[in-house]
C-alpha cells in the first residue's frame, strides 16, 4: 500500500532521535562516577549506591523557567543547561545531600541539533563540576505543542545523605548568625516580570542594549548561570543548621522555610550590596522594594544558619558574608530587612 | 511608587500557586510509604532507603508524548496521570527494580485548577497501586510558551534492585521463551501519527466518532491509561532472563535493545490477537504491516524471556501469554515476526 502514513510523514524523526541519542551518550558518559552501572538496553539508569550506613535519599525537580525565552531569543543554550543542573544541585543541598545522579527531559517541536547539543553539553559541564552523573533523559519531538521560541526542559537530581547528618532545620536556634552567599545575577527567578518590565517578547532587541553599570549587554547578564553552591557548602556542612536556596518568593518566602516555628530571620540591608542588574529591572519596572524582594534573590542564593562560633569558617568556604542572625518572632514577619 | 510592576501583572500568580502546593501536599500523602521522611521545608522530596546489601538505583524520566492533546482536548486528565506513572515505572521493571518514589514536572500557560488536580489524582492513584511514593514536584506557570489544548508534563521515578538480582540479559539464552503481557492500547505511543491520521487537531470531532469494532468512542479508547506491569511481574522476577517495555519503536526496536549479540527475538504473528484500535488506525491511515510494529505496541505492552521451564508461572503472574521464542540470529533482522 504505498502513500500511506508513517511516523515521519506525521512529523517524528525515529532515526535522527536515535541519532541524537548517541551524541547525548558519549556527552553523558564524561560525567560518570565508577558508581554508575553502563549496562545495555538502556530503558533505565543504573546507579550502585554504596558505603552509606542509613542513606537517605534526597531528591528534587525543577525547571528553568521562563528564562528558556531568553536563552533561546539569543541561542544560548549552554547556560540553560548549566541552570537546569544547578538549581536542582541546590535543591537538595539544603538537606545536605551530595547529588548522585542528574536526569534531564527535554521536549521541542523541532530536534534542532545546535540547541540540544548545547543544551546536553551545558548540563555534563555542570554536572561534572557537582560531582554528579548524567545518567539519563528523554528527548521528546512534540510538533505543534510549543509556541516560536520555547520548549519544554525539566531536570531531576538525586542525591544522598546520612540520617543523621541530614539538616532539617530542627538544630537552628536564636542567635545563630545568617551567612548569604552571592548569587551570579537573577540565576532562575522572576524572569516573567523580566520579560514584561523590558517588553522583551515584544522587542527583543532590547536583550542587546548595554547599561553602564553593567559589564556585558542586558541579555547577557541576564544569562549568567545559576550559580552551583554544592562544591563550596560540602567542606563545611557539619556546622549548617538550616540552609535556604533562594528561589522564587525571593528571601522573603525561602527563608521561613526552613526556620522552626517561632523564629525570624533579622537581615540587615547594609550587609550585602546587591547587584546593578537588580537595580536596573526595579527602576525599569518601577517595582517596590518588597516587590523586588519577594520575586528576586537580591543578590543572594544560598542563606544558611550556623553557629557563631562557625561563621569564620563558613564564610570561608562559602565565598559567603555575614547577613543577619535569627531571633525569636515578635510580630508577624518570619523576615526583616533593616 | 504606585503603578508598578508586579510579578501578577506579569502573569504569575504566586498565592494560586502555595494553594495548589497544598492540595498537592495532600493528595501526596496518601501514596506515602514509612521510608518518606515529611521534614518541613520542602526543597527536595526525601526517601529512606533501608534493608538492602548491595542497592542499584535506578530510574527513568519520561513524558506522555502527544497523547497529552487527545487527553485536553477531551478534558480527561486524570487518565494522564496514571500513564505518566505507568510509563516511568514500567521502564525501570524493565531491570527488576521495585519502584520507590516518583516526582512529576507541569508547566502550563494558566493554572488550569481542574485540570492540575486532575493530573495529581490520576498520579497518585497509580503511584499507590504500584506502591510508590509520590514525594516532589514542580508546577511551573510559564504564559506564552504553550499552543491552545497544550502543557508540559514529565515524570521521574527511582527505583531500587539488589545488584545480584538485577537483570542485565546476560541470562538470555538461545531456547528462551518470550512471554507477552497485554497491552490496554496504544499507551503512550504513536499519537503523533494518530493524530494525523484521523487529522484530530483540525477537526477533534472526530474522538467522538463510535466504530463497530470498539465498546467506546475513538477518544477514550485510545486515552485507556498505560497499564502498570509492575504488580503482576514482581513476584515472578527472579525467573525474568530480559524483558522490554514495549514504546516508541514497538516490538521491532524495543525487544533487541535487551537481547545479547548473536540472538533474535523470533515472534509468532498467530499466538495473540492485536487489539481492534490498531486496526482501525492501520486501516483509516493506510499504514503498511512494518510500520504499524515499528510504531505502536500491536497489543503486547511487555515481554519477558524466561526458561522453558518458568513459563507456566510467568505466564499465570502476568495474565500473558507465549508469543515466540529467542534463537540464534541468522540474517540481519534481531525481530522476525512469522
Amino acid at each position: 500500500m504505498p502513500g500511506g502514513e508513517t511516523y515521519r510523514s506525521a512529523g517524528v524523526d525515529l532515526e535522527a532521535l536515535d541519532e541524537m541519542k548517541e551524541r547525548i551518550g558519549a556527552l553523558s558518559r564524561v560525567t560518570h562516577s565508577p558508581q554508575v552501572i553502563g549496562a545495555p538496553g538502556g530503558f533505565a539508569g543504573l546507579y550502585r549506591l554504596e558505603g552509606y550506613r542509613q542513606p537517605v535519599l534526597v531528591s528534587s525537580t525543577d525547571g528553568v523557567g521562563t528564562k528558556l525565552r531568553i536563552a533561546s531569543l539569543l541561542g544560548h543554550h549552554e547556560s540553560l543547561g548549566i541552570d537546569l543542573v544547578n538549581l536542582n544541585v541546590n535543591d537538595i543541598l539544603t538537606r545536605g545531600a551530595k547529588p548522585l545522579f542528574f536526569l534531564d527531559y527535554m521536549s521541542m517541536g523541532d530536534l534542532d541539533r545546535q540547541r540540544t547539543d548545547s543544551l546536553l553539553r551545558g548540563m555534563a559541564w555542570a554536572c561534572r563540576e557537582a560531582g554528579c552523573s548524567l545518567i539519563g533523559g528523554e528527548t521528546a519531538q512534540m510538533p505543534g505543542f510549543y509556541t516560536k521560541d520555547s520548549f519544554g526542559l525539566a531536570g531531576f537530581v538525586v542525591g544522598v545523605v546520612e540520617l543523621d547528618a541530614m539538616i532539617d532545620g530542627s538544630r537552628t536556634a536564636e542567635g545563630d548568625v545568617l551567612v548569604g552567599m552571592p548569587s551570579s545575577g537573577l540565576h532562575t527567578n522572576g524572569f516573567s516580570l523580566v520579560r514584561k518590565v523590558f517588553d522583551i517578547d515584544g522587542d527583543p532587541a532590547v536583550l542587546y542594549k548595554r547599561y553602564d553599570e553593567l559589564n556585558h549587554t542586558l541579555g547577557e547578564a541576564l544569562l549568567t548561570p545559576h550559580r552551583c553552591y554544592s562544591p563550596l557548602v560540602e567542606p563545611v556542612l557539619p556546622m549548617i543548621n538550616a540552609m535556604a536556596h533562594i528561589t522564587g518568593g525571593g528571601l522573603m518566602e525561602n527563608l521561613p522555610r526552613v526556620l522552626p516555628a517561632g523564629l525570624c530571620a533579622r537581615l540587615e540591608a547594609e550587609a550585602w550590596e546587591v547587584p546593578p542588574i537588580f537595580g536596573i529591572v526595579q527602576s525599569e519596572g518601577n517595582i517596590d522594594d518588597d516587590e523586588m524582594f519577594r520575586v528576586f534573590n537580591m543578590g543572594l542564593g544560598m542563606v544558611a544558619a550556623c553557629a557563631p562560633d562557625d561563621v569564620p569558617a563558613v564564610v570561608a568556604a562559602t565565598e559567603g558574608r555575614v547577613v543577619g542572625k535569627v531571633v525569636g518572632q515578635s510580630g508577624e514577619a518570619r523576615v526583616t530587612i533593616e
